[in-house]
């Protein structure tokens, strides 16, 4: 009842960490459609580990596989399934570090919802690498909405305290977009890429992790698409991003912050731009009732730190029922957020293509 | 594609703010269950503007009609189906009104949506009337998850500047949730409810509106329910709470507060408590990996002030196509918040009922 | 999960047969469908008893009130409500009557299904009245579609023993199809008419009732409608056939008889008609692989015989457990088929009309 | 909106028969269940070809590989994916013959669904072959059901006109529906067998190909399964049924010889056996208002003869768009019908499981 989304696009997604493999199906795909499988594996390379001191140094190469719905280079039409083979694990001894449950992890939930049955290896399905199909997805997902003109991007907002520019602050364009998508740290003052950089590195020397928020715009958008209730533009991004592992908030336009603002500070007012309605301000972020109003959809998520961290941690050993202690080893991403970046312009293309289509 | 929801609950919500009717049918309730009306009616009372000057002067009497699924006092296990007919609107003519979108509204989005034919008499299918049905819904599943030991409560957690403590800074239980649900403002700090007032009132006197937070928590849920991708907690309750007007963002736990923190502050360490196992803290707002860990479930949600404000506003008209003022004449609500709390654990109430049953 | 039905449009039912009222929602409609409620309520009567000694005396007046989702005549493009009040029922003293499960009729499994706390008084939600509102909007559809150039129509293929032609043995057009429509016992062999009629109050007379079948057709309908796993034409139409209360068994084209024939001569040639595809046979009904080829749609679909009969009847009493006899009072169809035939192609057009606005 | 099933229970289908692979992933599967996959692999061998001079000589080793969720043995409650590769298919030339349309088949109403992007060769996602996923996902759900003493089978109930009897005539029990499965040919009266095995070599002779009807019952599944408007039993087996390619036709218990028959005939009359509920006949199915009553279900489905055909046919070329014919070439099945049974037995196991668990 939970692996698969959407409406006039479905996904069905699958695998777990040390499994065979993880993949995903993605049906109602137009037929004919050209994908560029190069541009394809660059977006799932911006999600892959190991390409500096601020990720894991684990390698993953994360290539897909197509097993259908893909011809002579085009989309059938039909499912599309890719699946990506697991890397022959050293299946190492979990021993009793199965038992001492990580905070902050899916461990201990996940051992009461599966009875225990589930796949604990690495996190199973509830690793961070299952997000790779999703990545994959997206990918083809953008590809489809730039053909429609529209673009979606992402830069890192903050990471702990240090904050980058919003993107209500600039002009935003494709060009723009597309430069950020080149950076590990995809910033708008990119001068700030030394401290946010520290940061992270901070926390890594301490065996600890930061957090920090991503700011994600779609623009190209037109105007009328969405729904009330149930399936708001705002209800289906956020529903996928709460899918994203470590998303802990979202908000749309100047979001909490408006909860502090007038009516008359928050209002959209409207204007025409030759024959093009526009508005004044964004503080809505793209969205009134839940529907596109042809602004620039605006949104940030907040992700949490890597809840794997190298200081020792009280937990509880659940096979012994007692208290215990914990230290996990290996080395770890000391922050997720710039990982996190393609996973959330994935899920935003995803949700954005099925509205579209099912408009 | 959109006025149904749900899994093994099922929601179908219609209606317009001036039309016939509104209503909602809920499939997949058990057989056999008593509905206490009584509650049911306070709940909608909860949501009712007109109880004081915090909100509009309309009055509305929601009294709902149950058709269906609905016998000697019981469900019946088929489709409940339930109507509150809208009073005998003077249909006042809106004149060159309709042309002057609203900002803040769903007018012109909703105008594109449904090209002009959409019901625009005072929101339509967008207004924040339709919720009502919503808190009819929302009353039997909090009877249902009551008789689980399950209860919602939610506070204001701020309007404007003006912030009331959090849940997680208390002990919560059902006797602290149940008695704010008697307050028009409910509060923890309730002498903070002058101040909250004024602000309220203050904006009103200027013509304006004000925006808030509201907290929401549910206590005795057990843990390992909810899913992995793509339906975890955080994903349903995300996407019903952005179905509600006016919400434009919501953190679970500590939210946006994790992304300036390090995993060895965000990680909720675990404990036995006897043979229950909690966490030292809960700033993961009881859920990890998108499933519940036990501990109360505890989410922000952030209300933008009420568009509809008497402050001349520049708007288009569409249907001369050129730059227009508006003034929106009538009385308004100043501040939406406390009328939406009622909204927010209804909501909240649906999702985790379906959470529960499908598991 | 059951009362809920569709991709694009949506349909959600409610109601039981001496509860307050019936209805349907319809979500996903197009905006500004001007509908004809003439011939809405034409179709409604249509299956509406008491129109001869054929059917029960028993009077209906089935007046659907519209509550949302239609607005100056059109379709607003939100969900449309339409509910059926029931007339007030005497409720009668079931006694001992309820505790004795009717043979043929859902009150035993209904009763282990709901645990015994359905209205079974007239058999509740699974009575035949409750596909009023299937007829209702299944007129809405029809218009739909007959604007797309496609009509539905049906007659009795059979009464018992007694055989209409087939309408792969005729030229079938919209003037045919609408001229059926207009019959009691709508018949391609006129002369057949007595005939059937004289096997109906046969039964009658009995006290008893008969069977038959329905054949139904759809033509004007465009090649490359449907889908292979799982939504073919003949997966929509089944699963919304075996929706209506009595059809035992569909087949489509040739159906059963192919299990005799040879590929030879099941196989439909192509050929062009100036630059329209065509086959010189239509033994598939118009579909091959799930999907139209733009041949007519051709499926036959049997009725049972009514259920209730006046003959003392072997049962059980589920109250006391233990074997008993029953007879049921009062006037009771002796033939549903008729009735049944509005029926079968409403539920025809809302599967086609969710096909086609899903393709 | 297609490829994807299910309720409590979901199924995602992929593949083409000469792409990379085909495969299935299942998700909702309780954890914990032990899969005995010896078992699975005797089901799919049941479907495979090349057994006898009955089907075709192509020899397909359909080894399923397991992606995930399963672990030691056991499922884990996570989507189950299993992908089976299609063998190095020499890419033949298809030359011409790709714009021959193929009489039966979906090669003409595909072309127009997928603009002529699909996977054409060997009927791509079209193809029967896509059926051994279904025997896959079956096979688990059977091995389920079993655990809870719900045993499905099946047998030819004809081949062309040569009839074995009905299950309705017998005693049935597990022993039985066992020993059925261990036949190619799995009849009753197995001394039909040669004279249906004649029909078959008497087609093949030809060059042409012969239909038949498959009966399928299951037996010990409680009453009170199933819904009524929309999912009933019959909505949800037909709904898969129909997905199978080549079935034209289902009926349940006596179908559609229901509409000759009078009510007294019909109805199946109740009695206590014990504490049993039974009735005396059982010409509803087992399924009375879309709910099992505790019977055997039974139904019949009729599959069509294989359209592939040796004999000279007429046909269109859809490129050069004019009248053409078409040899098709190579091995083809003569008869389809037992291969189907796996299938059928397959697809009800699905349905059931998905019903009852989500009961």
């Amino acid at each position: 009842m939970s692996g698969m989304w959407g409406n006039k696009l479905k996904f069905s997604i699958f695998g777990e960490s040390h499994g065979v493999g993880i993949g995903i199906t993605i049906d109602g795909l137009p037929a004919g459609v050209e994908i560029n499988m190069e541009d394809v594996m660059k977006e799932m390379a911006r999600r892959a580990p190991g390409k500096s001191n601020l990720s894991t140094a684990r390698k993953e190469t994360d290539a897909p596989e197509i097993l259908s719905g893909f011809f002579e280079g085009k989309t059938t039409g039909t499912p599309l399934c890719a699946v990506i083979r697991n890397a022959d694990m050293h299946s190492k001894d979990y021993g009793k570090l199965k038992d001492l449950v990580r905070p902050g992890h899916a461990d201990y939930p996940g051992f009461i919802k599966y009875n225990g049955f589930n796949d604990y290896r690495g996190g199973g399905h509830f690793s961070g690498r299952i997000t790779a199909p999703l990545v994959f997805a997206g990918a083809i997902c953008k590809q489809i909405l730039e053909a429609k003109g529209i673009i979606i991007g992402a830069h890192v907002k903050s990471i702990g305290k240090i904050q980058d520019k919003s993107f209500d602050q600039i002009e935003l364009n494709k060009e723009l977009l597309n430069k950020l998508k080149c950076n590990e740290l995809p910033l708008i003052l990119t001068e700030k890429e030394d401290e946010m950089r520290n940061t992270i590195l901070e926390a890594r020397k301490d065996g600890d992790s930061i957090g920090g928020t991503i700011e994600c715009t779609v623009i190209g958008i037109n105007p009328g698409i969405g729904n009330p209730f149930f399936d708001s533009v705002e209800s289906t991004l956020a529903h996928l991003m709460f899918s994203v592992p470590a998303v802990k908030g979202i908000e749309f336009g100047k979001g909490f912050l408006m909860s502090e603002l007038r009516g008359s500070e928050c209002n959209d007012e409207y204007y025409y731009e030759g024959d093009k309605i526009r508005t004044y301000t964004n503080n809505n972020g793209g969205i009134t009732g839940g529907i596109t109003n042809g602004m620039p959809i605006l949104f940030k998520a907040c992700i949490k730190p890597t809840p794997s961290i190298s200081k020792k941690q009280r937990t509880i050993d659940i096979a012994e029922k007692k208290d215990s202690e914990l230290v996990i080893e290996g080395r770890h991403d000391p922050c997720i957020v710039q990982r996190a970046i393609p996973v959330i312009e994935s899920v935003t293309a995803i949700g954005i293509l099925d509205l579209i289509l099912n408009a």
